[in-house]
């Protein structure tokens, strides 16, 4: 009753490449932690007694870890080295600079009212502590359409594109055609019983919609056809995309990835941008958070920990100080830093590393909408772009933010070394491919290529650069020292936002949970 | 390549009952009429020249007509009997009164700022004509979900349910696993090659997620199971629905009436409420609308038509005149009206009949999200009110309008027909077989039932009294009278308010080519 890892990876790696599919992977509960899925936290104003906490990072884990920390009484201090909240949940429009760490540099020109997502993009249904946040914050959400049956496949550029709708459909159909011919032939009168065997082919004729001989000619399921019919005639349907056409690996991993838990209907999105999110976790923090400040170095000893930053205005170096430190920072950037961390700890922090990944953006009119019938969803194609993924925002109005490629894994560190220019052509040529004249309707491209962004430098971990037994160190507290990470803490229903949100939660009950402890030990002596 | 009338009917029967898919069955083409789908009207502003044109009923199709006529210079008026626009498309809110034409009254309860659309709910993507006057008026849309794999299945009340994701996955599955054996036993190697056979195998592993001995054991695409996996194992997963629960027809008709064009992903609303789209039409018609007008008699002669009504205020009957009659009212009420339509024409309105439908609606707060992680979406089960129907507005806030009970066809008139607690206990009972415990969290309810509705008598027409020479009949003009309505006027992509608008489009061009003609023929003479 178990997948196979490798028959996990082969069946969801149309997610973002074979690399992107180990992070994918979370989502089948394969990171090697599993505790906790939803911890509830009820410790009360008092629990942390004015003890005080240092936070590194207000990317969502540090956003989470402050906001409760501060709910239980502690005293918190969040420093972000970027001058914006939310790390990774960065939300682009007009005007926004992207500054890579080559020195390459672009700004985004879409239209006031447009936003491009770079980081994280969809919620499931499944993550319900991020979702219960954006409940008690007030962050309104909409549909993320994550499959829309009008989008389109080529799986092979020496063939047309066909609809999602039909490579579902024909595929069912063709199947349940040869099932039925299999169960007509007497090929598994071992398994079924006559009255089975009946139920079956009486079934299959409605699942695959097929003709009374039990054959499958093509279904209005798959698509009305072009040609009007006969007055008190059924519509004409396109004839069936053949088998062999439809039996393509990448194709189906593409179409099944959105089986999964964490990708099947309902998704979601806040309305107006992710980072709805972390500017409501943001409001709720103004007298804790300081932005633009760098960590140079953390120390600690019996007495609380200490932290030497840059202060981004070009003075000295600051010192902060606090009783426990929560770092929130990208594991492999946090094993670059001076830190008197055990060694073992810090080997265990050299284990990891990060991940690429590139998102390509365009402003567009929305033809897709108007000439495909395409309203959200991806379209997949045999490119180096992989994808176009369409906005499930502001549907049916005239613009619209278009994804044009999305390059997770293996190929992503070369595609974003590309110049820009080569980029958006590559990205314009995958729009081409799949809606043809349409790409010379794109305007003001923007690329985010993950691994070139500062104190980010990657999209997620490799989950094959990260063995059981350093995750399992990194997940206790080193002396006055706890990490929170999506990297960490994760299990079946913990990826993207939700395991960083997760994480946080956990570390805060630790730190509740020993602040308790220790105030009970106090009154005991 | 055509599918049977029969089998179309049993493929799609969950839609709404067995009489209900005969109106759905528009959306596979059914309906008689087939010329247009989407009609370019580009006349001028001067197409008109200043005719008139009296447009009776300002539901969908009244109002595009007036917008359109309006637009090529004619002059307009609307007739329309109730104190409000928009005809089934009604948006119910807080203090909405439901008079019942036997008596019953109801008002809406239900807290500002939730919304019950009781008519149409839905936009497909392929209903280009309405989604396009959508854009051009400006009215904002969302993604309506029509189906999330949380959603719930009892196809039979002596089992407990299970969600879509499980029957989807659980089928494939169970079904790709058998097609192997059978691949395996040899029986089908007259219909594959050799390659083919090994490319069959290796897919239906991946399409199946079938263990490497290619059997069905269970897939995580099913759902999560509730038990925590050991650290580094993949998640348990709940077993697999057997096939023979699986195999139930009615269930299927629910599942793959979503895989129709009409009902598949993306599907679209209006934020805020369906009424919407009338309100944005009626902005633009101000001085042509005339509200509270019922009409008592239609009469043409060579100069023109001329029509009596009741102002509603009480006063003496008045009378309309205009070159032109454009009639929107349901066909079998045009049908009782004091006319001097030609006895054909006559007979023709007289085969037409009415449909029943009831909607039950709560407030309550959101349970299917928190607790069943149901956003939108459509759960089924084997009990008198059919279905249970979740908001996909305003997602993860506090309270929703639950549609409880969708209740068509054959059993609708009897359903109406109750007492309304009766109706509500039904409701709640659904509620109750599905989402144990929830029922008592169930405010405000108010049933619709469209029989009950005057000026509508009805939610569409019954299909099988609409005989295909009657519907010939009556898509000709009548003298001056014309007329335009959802039943006419069908094709393969046109249902419900599409079918309205491409109706009212139709005569909208007739009347204009008339006119056009008149004048030509005029010049000439």
């Amino acid at each position: 009753m178990a997948l196979t890892r490798r028959e996990a990876l082969a069946s969801i790696n149309a997610v973002g490449g074979e690399k992107a599919a180990q992070a994918a992977l979370a989502a089948l509960g394969l990171g090697p932690s599993t505790h906790l899925q939803y911890q509830t936290l009820d410790y009360g104003p008092q629990a942390g007694q004015g003890a005080s906490v240092l936070i590194l990072g207000a990317g969502i884990a540090g956003l989470v870890a402050a906001y409760e920390l501060k709910r239980a009484g502690f005293r918190v201090r969040v420093l972000e080295a970027r001058q914006r909240t939310g790390g990774r949940n960065w939300t682009l429009r007009h005007g926004d600079r992207v500054d890579y760490l080559d020195g390459r540099q672009q700004t985004a020109a879409f239209a006031p009212g447009l936003y491009f997502n770079a980081g994280p993009a969809r919620l499931p249904s499944q993550h319900r502590t991020i979702l219960d946040y954006c409940r008690e914050l007030g962050v309104p959400m909409e549909v993320l359409v994550n499959t829309s049956h009008s989008a389109q496949l080529r799986p092979d550029l020496e063939q047309p594109a066909f609809s999602v709708r039909q490579a579902l459909n024909d595929t069912r159909g063709h199947l349940a055609g040869l099932l039925a011919t299999a169960v007509n032939r007497d090929a598994l009168d071992d398994q079924l019983s006559a009255e089975e065997r009946t139920r079956l082919l009486t079934f299959l004729q409605g699942y695959g919609d097929l003709s009374q001989e039990l054959v499958y000619e093509g279904s209005v399921r798959a698509g009305h056809g072009v040609a009007k019919p006969a007055p008190g005639s059924l519509p004409a349907f396109a004839a069936p995309v053949p088998l062999d056409r439809l039996l393509h690996p990448e194709l189906w991993g593409a179409l099944l990835h959105t089986e999964y838990p964490e990708f099947s209907a309902t998704m979601l999105q806040p309305v107006g941008g992710m980072d709805r999110i972390t500017h409501a976790f943001e409001q709720r923090l103004h007298d804790e958070l300081q932005l633009g400040a760098v960590v140079r170095q953390v120390r600690q000893n019996g007495e609380g920990v200490s932290v030497t930053f840059d202060d981004g205005v070009g003075g000295d170096p600051q010192v902060a100080r606090a009783d426990y430190l929560i770092s929130t920072l990208p594991l492999p950037l946090l094993a670059r830093l001076d830190t008197d961390f055990s060694e073992p700890f810090k080997a265990a922090l050299r284990t990891t590393r990060n991940d690429q990944a590139t998102k390509v953006a365009w402003q567009a009119p929305r033809f897709w909408e108007r000439e495909y019938r395409i309203y959200g969803g991806l379209s997949w194609l045999e490119h180096p772009a992989r994808l176009l993924w369409y906005p499930s925002n502001e549907l049916n109005s005239p613009e619209g933010l278009l994804v044009a490629g999305y390059v997770t894994g293996e190929g992503a560190a070369a595609f974003g070394r590309q110049a820009f220019d080569a980029q958006y052509a590559a990205s314009a040529e995958a729009v081409e491919l799949l809606h043809p004249g349409h790409s010379a309707s794109l305007r003001h491209p923007l690329a985010v290529s993950w691994e070139q962004v500062a104190y980010s430098e990657g999209p997620w971990l490799q989950r094959e650069h990260f063995p059981a037994d350093a995750h399992a160190l990194l997940e206790a507290p080193q002396g006055r020292v706890y990490l929170a990470s999506d990297g960490l803490g994760q299990n079946g229903i913990g990826i993207w936002q939700e395991s960083a949100a997760n994480s946080a939660r956990r570390v805060v009950g630790q730190l509740a949970e020993h602040v308790i402890r220790q105030r009970q030990t106090a009154l005991a002596s």
